[in-house]
């Protein structure tokens, strides 16, 4: 992000401050703690996409009725180790805390628990309800559907979210295998990094109606919105280098996440629709899905993490390429940025340090609160109020 | 395959030349006929790296005394909705096949199931099990470790297998949606296709000891044997198209089928050890994993299929790309092939119906109930026994 003006802001800090801003938002006391809880922890392992620079979007879709910020959530089925809610279009992070919690319940009673989420929003980084489970003994597996980005192989047109398949494992590492990403090679945020640095993307991510990959980023940002670019499955255009497997992967996403429950799929999870030419905000009814397994009903937990450990010692001391130092395992480079942050902070950039001073400014919050340097000047006047 | 002389064998002659071979090898008669039904389904989809000419290498295992005939079965564990069985090195078809529908069972009573199974050995394509699943309204998912083709990224040694994520969901199409394949990019069998046929490799299936992915697939065949090449993961070679996403997905698999049960993992997956020089065979104690969630825990099971059909429907109608006629669902093509197989029989090659004849010849079978018309001579003075 080259010569951007960050500013470093302590854990607790940051935390405090996610905190406020959601209680801000109506969000209320217990639930915005898990809201924010969710943030920080993307903001601590360095999964910048998820971090703070997203408090912002959940403000403006409250801001705008898109989303309540009182979850009401309904119990709509509970069938021995399974169960469904809804969560009437309320805070995605709350719902899908409570809907984890209660696979893992499920797993410790029937060694495997699985839960279904309907009528959702946003939940925020898929990995935070994984890790939930791995903490527990379990191992956590969970995947969301998302406003649609990948083209299906030999399509060009955006249809399926970018549909994160996540999972959790307990491990005797110093930390969990944490697998947490989209099923697309990469993601809009990515691409919209590169824009603004003026490079150009890899070839590959993306596909256009042509059939082509381009690699113009600003072009490929401009052509996603009139639906003429999609984001490639991973493996790519094409079957040559597997794209079907990704592509197969992602509709599986899309699959156990819209149809186990009551929630919208493909093109209709856009947030919006146009009506008389106009841009209406409608519920993006997303839906997710979370499992539980119990790993003390197949083995002993200490085995467990032993062979897990033993299976990521192998992997990681196996001969490298000429030129690579590390072997990286699932979850280790996130490890290795929480223990640098927790010395020097969560960098924010000079973007989200405006959007956070909005928030400050007009929820009304108690800045002297905050022992933060902020690196850039807030003028309310300033601000785009469009689209609100 | 170019000219080989192939023979068409009709569906039921080959199922039962099938059976009746794996009943020659000592397999009851019940079992057997698991064996031939998980083998004969790859015949009937097309997925003929594991259909009849896999037979040859059971036949070979059972022989060389590497796995038995007689599949004793442990139920080891039962918990809940889960549960955990050891194979004690028998057929990997036949306790797979119990294994999934175990989980099937669980899942009717508790909404999903889970069962992990040890020392166990190749059960042929995953897909089988899935489907088994599907076929009684559940979503069914199943994975097994193998021996080590994948190197992790960054990496050059072959470490993980191929490890295949399989899923097959019930719709309202004329198949269920069947996802069935490898986390690598592609399979060993590929390259020995290629190889045949003095084929380069696509650019990207492969990585060799210099870190460079190699396109002369003789080269490939041996530096593999040599552990100086090994299989990308879906996503490729590096971090820039997302190979770490495949890496992930392979380890998650060689996890899940290993460490919840008693099983091998990584390079103790090679079947063979060599001891004073001498190449020893040894089982290989492979791991599975079959989970089965029921559809009506959730919703309504047709209600379930109508939403899933329409999600495909939506998908199959997107824009494509120029030049592409068809976005193909998973488990379309194997349909395809199905219905076409069904009038003009399966089609084998000259080196399979070599290994059958052998095998017919060896283990006695009675020629004369199978109407099938060679395309090869078989001379039993011409087989080579090495490696028994």
């Amino acid at each position: 992000m080259g010569d951007e003006n960050f500013t470093y802001i302590d854990f607790d800090t940051l935390k405090e401050l996610e905190k406020d801003c959601f209680i801000g938002m109506g969000v209320p006391n217990e639930d915005a703690g898990i809201c924010a809880d969710v943030i920080f922890e993307a903001d601590k392992k360095g999964i910048d996409s998820h971090g703070c620079g997203r408090l912002f979007m959940y403000y403006a879709r409250i801001r705008r009725k898109q989303q309540n910020p009182v979850t009401k959530i309904d119990l709509e089925r509970d069938f021995g180790a399974t169960a469904r809610l809804s969560a009437n279009n309320g805070m995605g992070q709350v719902v899908s805390h409570k809907a984890m919690q209660l696979a893992i319940d499920k797993a410790k009673k029937f060694g495997i628990g699985m839960v279904s989420v309907g009528e959702s929003n946003h939940y925020g980084i898929a990995g935070y309800y994984s890790l939930l489970a791995s903490q527990q003994g379990c191992i956590g597996i969970t995947g969301t559907n998302a406003r649609p980005s990948i083209a299906p192989t030999w399509g060009v047109e955006p249809m399926l979210g970018t549909n994160p398949l996540t999972i959790a494992i307990p491990t005797d590492w110093d930390f969990d295998w944490f697998a947490d990403h989209a099923t697309s090679i990469t993601q809009r945020g990515k691409i919209e990094m590169y824009a603004r640095l003026n490079k150009e993307v890899t070839k590959g991510w993306v596909i256009n109606s042509s059939g082509e990959n381009p690699t113009d980023a600003n072009q490929i940002l401009k052509d996603m919105l009139d639906k003429k670019a999609a984001l490639n499955p991973l493996g790519g255009s094409g079957e040559d280098l597997g794209g079907y497997k990704g592509y197969n992967y992602a509709t599986l996403v899309e699959i156990l996440s819209a149809a186990l429950s009551s929630a919208n799929f493909l093109q209709s999870c856009l947030g919006f629709e146009v009506k008389k030419g106009e841009k209406v905000f409608v519920p993006y009814r997303l839906g997710h899905f979370f499992i539980a397994i119990n790993v003390e009903a197949f083995v002993e937990l200490n085995t467990f993490k032993k062979t897990v450990g033993e299976i990521l010692r192998q992997i990681a001391g196996s001969k490298k390429q000429p030129g690579a130092d590390h072997i990286y395992i699932a979850g280790e480079k996130e490890f290795i940025i929480e223990q640098k942050r927790k010395n020097i902070g969560v960098p924010v950039s000079e973007a989200t340090q405006l959007q956070m001073l909005q928030m400050i400014d007009e929820l009304k919050l108690d800045t002297s609160k905050y022992n933060i340097e902020w690196k850039v000047k807030y003028d309310s006047s300033e601000v785009d109020s469009q689209g609100w």
